[in-house]
């Protein structure tokens, strides 16, 4: 469900379906095999094509489910998962495909996304992109935006012997029944000046919520990240001129605001807690049992990844953009914004 | 002001004190010397001693501000500072000490969070720990918390010649009119299991919201954080036995609920903005100026953030002791909880 | 979609299906002809006849629209609907049905509030009882609640010639062509003393802000309501005695929290909007019309507006049970409460 | 606290202190003798004249506030009082006057308001005006807004016999220790058609919320209220013509959006609980006892809800002008706005 977006926005399901299908399951050998179409049905608030302003409601079926697969560990808790969890706190579990701690929630969340970030190219010419910078310990250098889809590891790079290093080392985990982290970048290009608040609604602060919401992330960093704990302030600060920023550390937000400049946020995502491999746990009485999951897992979920990543990014912005909207409407300056929206074409 | 805090609790101005303390400028002279006492009155919600449940009011007054320090940075932009983003998003701005994004506004959130801190430890044997793991590019390896309140940086380190050189490494940038940042780990230890929710407010993406909305943070991690990228699966997920997990990989978060285990969490400061080194910087007409920052400002704001990230932690652990009362009150589950609250001696 | 359901609660659609049976359409010749059978699905949240504590999605498909009854609707705003106020807040209209402002969308109100009766109920023995208390200008004086659902209205009255009376002015509307009002009243006994909060979540701001939320609802009272108006303070001021509460003019609620006494609201329902007496009005282009609504209206919704009532008080105290052991779930007084869970049999 | 107020509003003490005027006690014989002079301070949020967009703190002190007229009350409670709610919710009870429940936490209401009138009436040439329309059972017929200010009522009459049978009757109740209720009216001329929303944020249902939060409010009408019970669809309907509504029934809201006509409201206040007349009531060990109320009340706490329910209207209308600029910034229709922002004189 989708409350609040404007009214008069041209929107169909082939608006959504692209951004679906770059999340789905089974599109290379590297991820899951599941046979999930994701189609999406707008079931309210489109009329005669356009957005109606009251909500939004989006359907997307769970076609392939097999709950045999989850059988036999609704008596003993996965390491890594939310099982142990869940019972504790509810007392009560639903063993079904994981539930609300499933990755297939996400699906949603890329759905409407794809809604927000219509709206915000159409407002601010807004582009998302995003790239794989680490599969396990292989690190993939930037080279440029073109490669992102030719390779099934959303990799910004044209390097095929790094390419098929990468499945290399995807295929022996796959074999050996083991999984691996993945670390993802994402950036958001031509935002305006001024989306976010000073304490309550601080931008970065949204965006680490909506990032280390998603499934498996552990990590996450605006800008410079972890690496401005070496940097010294001179080097740090960027600054301004009258063509531009230097530099981006900040990675778009000064004291929780949009400076304008693209938004660069990476997030690490830890290994696939569902492996063959055997390991220690307890069942329900607390008495030790070996736990080995079977059914159909991404050896990394990382690699699906890319596109949660730019979704949840684009539905923080879309509400900072309203919100600033609500309070600064009119407002006008006659400083030149110096970030303006001329999108790069690069990080 | 606090609102929803359980009556009934004791509380006094002794309660919160001693937090604002470890936060307060001039403590060393690796930090401002601001001489600001950060004396805290409560104002409402306590009476004979205890808080009625409505809502407490704590004043601590600016005692030491110099509203001329700043005088010369009303026209210009800082580099690193929110004056870019706040005058595009406000038109209007109040450059009397940073206003709403001076890092002065954390010490409400230290005096807020040393409630919590005494709610929990009174619930739950909560205790809060927090260190310095990094400052600029000199690692600081844990020894022991029983360090941190022996050296100026909260360094877990009974390591003189460590210390020393930390010392000689701020004296040198202290001259050199520039800054550095730093790495803060916290911890909480003695959680219940069962506190967060599925997905719309996860323990760990409040906790990255929180530590997000400190100023200068540009890193998040919880427990493994970014390591987890380059980590197997059957490495990372912490595997259960009768006795307690093995590592804790998790951070003490599993599917957005806490796990009972010490919940982890690892923040990256930037460099203080506010240097004296000259910069590129424009006016509020876009032609271009230098600006150097006079006033008296601390080296490394990392130094006095352990106290902040503490409270933020605090706050958030709290709420969700609140919310998860209220849905699940009486839920009663007969497995034994595997990390029950005997309180750890180092992280 | 019903989230924050405490976990462990057995339910199953026959839990819901009786309180939808009671507001569905066609169950008299004085309401809508259309065929809805309003029949619920549980597709979330419950596992093995409990709830999980996750959401519950409940469904209920649309059997009887007939899109073409609203056909000659779209060109013009039809008085006393929100046509005119979406048209000019939106931009668009989606014409079909009354779309967001359609009183269809009350039946998932009292299908989740099916679930919070039955929470109140298992907790503190709450009962939820409603009637109609005046029809147009027809005042139905109070008799005994077994009475209601003996008669079309939900009249608590066994006066056989009142409820012919009732039947006959409705016939003659329905044959005019017009429609009437209603007042409603609705009680819950057996709630627990300190639900509410001082200022921000009263407790009877909360029932107004929830009854004045249902369609065509006009007014609000509480307790004594407007009569309050004309009473004098020791009139009005409900003594307290060792055996009990003198009287309840306050409804059940003081100072915005619950009193332990039955919480007693009244309603005004306006005459429905959609009547076949032509009237005039304006089109898009703001040019006078003549405006006939056709389709299957009824004639008063108030007649199964009772249900509705029921249903948004249900949902408003379940909320504030579940905030209240939130903050106060440890709070025991020794002082006796006065308003204790015995039920009394009348108003 | 006031968050979220747009930047740029020229703003000072100046514009918040003649509203507190209208609201403060010791303005006539017939109100408490009470003398708080009610003088605000703009703490922050202002620079230069105008709103920053931070917000904005206002300071009004208690000067004539003395704790011993409420010593005898602490141990038994007072009929009508907050005081058996509290206690039973909190186990704690500040007795000192009235705490959270009391009627002086109007005042920031009204302060506050105070910059959402003149923020509204900037942009829309929105006007709010109200009157008390009956006093105990002294109905107030309305003649004029012009005579609001002309006897201490706020009686929009000129009717000088009618005036004085007021203060007689308020000069006997004060004699007999004992006090009465009022009916106040509040409108909003010149109000956007649009704001507000179908379901979660409907305009009626945060106005009810408001007004029912206020202090000793029992009921709340829009429009027609309670007299739509016994009226006809024929004749509650406002038809619509090119020139305008005929008739306001409505009250200004559809479908929980505003007309564009005025918002009408009127309320129920409770005769003021604290009364010198002996009532029974019981102590904090359940025994009998007699409770008189010392102290200086109002003998009709309904004679300065006047500007309190203008305020609340104005908060809540003043939140929708900002939502509904969030969505709906960019919706442009071409049907004429048949209630325009033309002001009427008389309700």
């Amino acid at each position: 469900m989708i409350d609040g977006c404007p009214p008069g926005l041209p929107l169909s399901e082939a608006d959504i379906q692209p951004e679906l299908d770059r999340r789905k399951p089974g599109t290379s050998r590297h991820v899951t095999q599941r046979k999930e179409p994701d189609t999406v049905e707008i079931l309210s608030g489109v009329y005669l094509g356009v957005t109606t302003g009251t909500p939004i409601a989006l359907l997307i079926r769970n076609e392939d489910q097999r709950s045999k697969d989850y059988g036999n560990i609704a008596e003993s808790f996965r390491p890594g998962h939310a099982d142990y969890t869940y019972w504790h706190k509810y007392g009560v579990r639903d063993p079904r495909g994981g539930g609300r701690s499933s990755a297939r929630l996400t699906a949603p969340v890329v759905g409407a996304a794809a809604i927000a970030k219509k709206w915000l190219n159409q407002q601010y010419g807004t582009v998302f992109k995003g790239c794989m910078s680490q599969l396990g310990d292989i690190e993939v250098p930037f080279q440029d935006w073109i490669h992102v889809h030719d390779n099934p590891f959303f990799a910004a790079s044209g390097d095929a012997a790094l390419i098929a290093r990468m499945e290399e080392a995807m295929d022996e985990l796959r074999k050996a029944g083991d999984s691996i982290g993945a670390r993802i970048d994402v950036i958001a290009q031509n935002i305006p000046v001024g989306l976010g608040q000073p304490i309550y609604d601080k931008l970065d602060a949204d965006i680490a919520y909506a990032m280390m919401g998603i499934n498996a992330v552990k990590g996450v960093e605006i800008g410079a990240g972890f690496k401005s704990v070496a940097q010294k302030g001179s080097v740090h600060g960027d600054s301004l001129t009258p063509t531009g920023f230097i530099g981006n550390n900040a990675g778009g937000v000064l004291g929780g605001i949009s400076t304008g400049q693209d938004i660069t946020v990476s997030i690490a995502i830890k290994p696939t807690s569902s492996i063959r491999t055997p390991r220690q746990s307890i069942d329900m009485d607390g008495k030790p049992v070996m736990v080995e999951t079977f059914g159909r897992h991404d050896p990394c979920v990382g690699i699906r990844a890319t596109p949660i990543a730019e979704a949840m990014l684009a539905l923080v912005l879309m509400d900072h953009a309203l919100m600033h909207r609500a309070q600064c409407g009119d407002v006008h300056v006659t400083t030149p914004n110096i970030a303006p929206p001329a999108s790069p074409t690069s990080r």
